[in-house]
């Protein structure tokens, strides 16, 4: 099948985006080795820009649009990561950014997205307020649409993180990213299945938000209703297109419990000293239960993000 | 004056222990080059073995003693991180350690020195029970002494920290590190002092234990009586040793507030993403306040470590 994103919007997307966002660091802990029984490379987007690989397919996307489109901005609606990579990604460019957050979203998530110089309108915290409240920011300014996933440009953004692990560490048995709405983990499926086609992909899901894992089973979408997760850059269900890539390019996805999530989280704090939030701790708690064995094994796994709300911390 | 260590004790320490200890990375961070002024040089030994610098000057010492007095094993009194650098240490090269450590010393810091090895004799939290248990142990054993930073081989080792730094990063206008005993300081200012000459050493104290600040106004060694404060590692008093290292070659001591301290903690952990612990805060906060005007100044921070209790957190 001929996939909508390729290796070739991968790389044309990290030489776009190569002057601004960070060749992040991949990094070793012989401790986590010693308790998964793999040899673990841990590529580091909790270190990007804006905290999060969303950075990325932002920066893609927002460098991809015609100079006539950008002089109008960007708009999106989101209240997590997205808003705060596009925020930034748009100043960098030099255009505004508007984003849709509901009213209810932390103080921390707002001032980090009015911080980048973000343009905020608040909604209800529903999907039809959200969406209604977008259409009219959208009218009102004749601004672009950046979704956070559904999106080929998007996707192409976020395989670049793989597309560096690769480079780095080319001989990996296995590589895991976490899934929601599936924009990272289609992304990274593109690049290591072309980049180095010997290596699996392996998605992470919370079994408390395990639509994308049911979709595969089902073999078409099934939506996310009311997920209740600790990891919630997680919360969104697949697009067409990302469902696409998934049934192609990943070998399966392992689903975890909540408290295998937080442990992994504190695991990854206390022996690694870095900070990532729950969704990347999804991946790390995908090798350290019993179900996904790497035992041996060489393992890339996508750290995804490090925001997190210090005043709000599961432990 | 001829110091008692030297840039000479420094390179072979560096030689010594670089088969086991991490040459640790060097992270910047835009948002806190703007909170400060300067262009900041961030050395993380929160990443070393062990989680801190101390593991430097523990291998660097368990390496120079002698086959014969290797034998009969290494011993320290330490309920901090010397005690955990010393027990992995030894392990590596094969030989006991025996660590005394007051029982009421935090759980998870005797899981940390039993998980590397450790023989565990408890004392009593006095001074006096854990000088006198160390006696009994030395005899009982013979087992060699390591303090904690009082040995030229110590302050050998903490001083390899600086000279990566120095390396990898040459044109530094200062280089800041916290001083509790002094040894981490006192190792930094002999490598800095010797590898480039105009590049000024500054140490950071916390202002509720400021004997370091003290003793150099008055020249002579003021004793830490009863500190109080979040940064654990910083509670000892100079030595004769690092005293006069200091005073030769260190500008100035700047002290900062406990409140200023968890302020630079938390900075670190939401801006960079790393997990540092207070007493690294402590060498943050002295140039996010005004004490010290960094603008302009190109500047290397050693954070010394990175083991915090998740339990126990400031914020």
């Amino acid at each position: 099948m001929t996939l909508p994103v390729t290796l070739k919007h991968i790389k044309a997307a990290a030489g776009r985006i190569r002057p601004y966002a960070h060749p992040t660091p991949i990094l070793t802990c012989a401790g986590l080795d010693t308790m998964s029984g793999g040899k673990l490379f841990f590529k580091c987007e909790n270190f990007q820009k804006a905290g999060a690989f969303k950075f990325r397919g932002a920066c893609n996307t927002i460098l991809s649009i015609s100079e006539r489109e950008a002089a109008k901005g960007v708009a999106t609606h989101s209240s997590g990561n997205h808003a705060a990579a596009l925020a930034l990604a748009a100043r960098l460019r030099g255009i505004p950014a508007h984003i849709v957050m509901p009213h209810t979203a932390p103080e921390a998530k707002k001032a980090a997205v009015a911080g980048y110089g973000g343009i905020i309108t608040f909604s209800d915290p529903t999907q039809e307020s959200r969406r209604s409240t977008l259409e009219s920011v959208l009218e009102q300014t004749g601004a672009t649409y950046i979704p956070s996933y559904d999106d080929p440009r998007i996707v192409a953004g976020q395989g670049t993180a793989a597309a560096e692990l690769i480079e780095e560490v080319p001989d990996l048995d296995l590589v895991i990213a976490p899934v929601g709405g599936g924009g990272l983990l289609s992304g990274t499926a593109i690049a290591v299945s072309e980049l180095s086609p010997t290596t699996g992909v392996i998605g992470a899901e919370p079994v408390n938000a395990d639509d994308a894992y049911r979709s595969l089973q089902e073999g078409s979408i099934v939506p996310s209703v009311n997920p209740q997760t600790i990891a919630d850059g997680l919360l969104m269900g697949l697009s067409q297109l990302t469902f696409g890539v998934i049934r192609e390019r990943v070998e399966r996805i392992v689903t975890v419990s909540e408290e295998a999530i937080v442990n992994a989280m504190r695991h990854v704090w206390e022996r690694m000293k870095i900070i990532i939030e729950p969704s990347s701790a999804v991946a790390v708690s995908a090798i350290l239960g019993d179900e996904l064995d790497v035992a041996g094994k060489r393992v890339g796994i996508i750290l995804s993000g490090g925001n997190v709300d210090l005043e709000r911390l599961p432990f």
